[in-house]
């Protein structure tokens, strides 16, 4: 059925390990009702989700679903696994916690930074791709 | 500012040609109001985006915006372009136009086969991330 790829689900905790592993996911949001991705760096802080905003996730002080992906599948083979993180996103605003950020976030890739957002995740779901038997 | 990479704007038709050189990029939408990512494999008709369906991608006969992300960002030196694109999703239903996109959709990743989806772009934009002078 899968001609190249047979998917393995990973459990939570392994999906959560993995996207430490790694220094930048997909933020997905909506925008002016349009759907909006944008890629950005991220850490974990325990088991919450910490990036910089784009402007479009929490102008206002409501908190607002987002998605988080992130993977390392090869452009070629398409190997490799990805995790998909759902829940609310809110502005951090505590002084002590956005100083930790600053020093914790990479930042590798361009975007603005002025703003840090936290997300809690409600669902993490995670998939590997592995060749097939 | 940005320490690591600087963005280079990309025009819509180097957008397009790169989202050619590549498999698989990631579909954006709302599913039950919830912002949703899935991975996909893409091929190109023209400046239409062919993509198969996953549940919660038209599953109306309404016209759907969708946002479609395909990447080369290197998961360790974030070297790579982004192509983002956001427009309309139509499900194909005539039957030469299903059959050719049968032969030309790469099946490299899992995931439902039955239902194809075209995207009409509205908004191309693209980045190549290169290394700080």
């Amino acid at each position: 059925m899968y001609e190249g790829l047979q998917p393995r689900e990973l459990s939570t905790s392994e999906s959560l390990r993995l996207l430490g592993t790694i220094r930048f996911g997909r933020v997905v949001f909506s925008r002016y009702a349009l759907p909006t991705i944008r890629p950005v760096n991220h850490v974990l802080d325990g088991g919450l989700l910490v990036i910089h905003a784009h402007p479009g996730i929490t102008l206002t002080t409501d908190r607002q679903m987002v998605a988080f992906e992130a993977d390392t599948i090869d452009p070629v083979t398409q190997h490799g696994w990805c995790v998909i993180v759902t829940g609310t996103a809110e502005e951090v605003t505590d002084p002590d916690d956005l100083a930790r950020y600053r020093r914790l976030l990479p930042t590798t890739l361009p975007g603005p930074r002025h703003r840090i957002v936290r997300i809690r995740p409600d669902f993490i779901s995670g998939v590997e791709y592995v060749p097939a038997a």
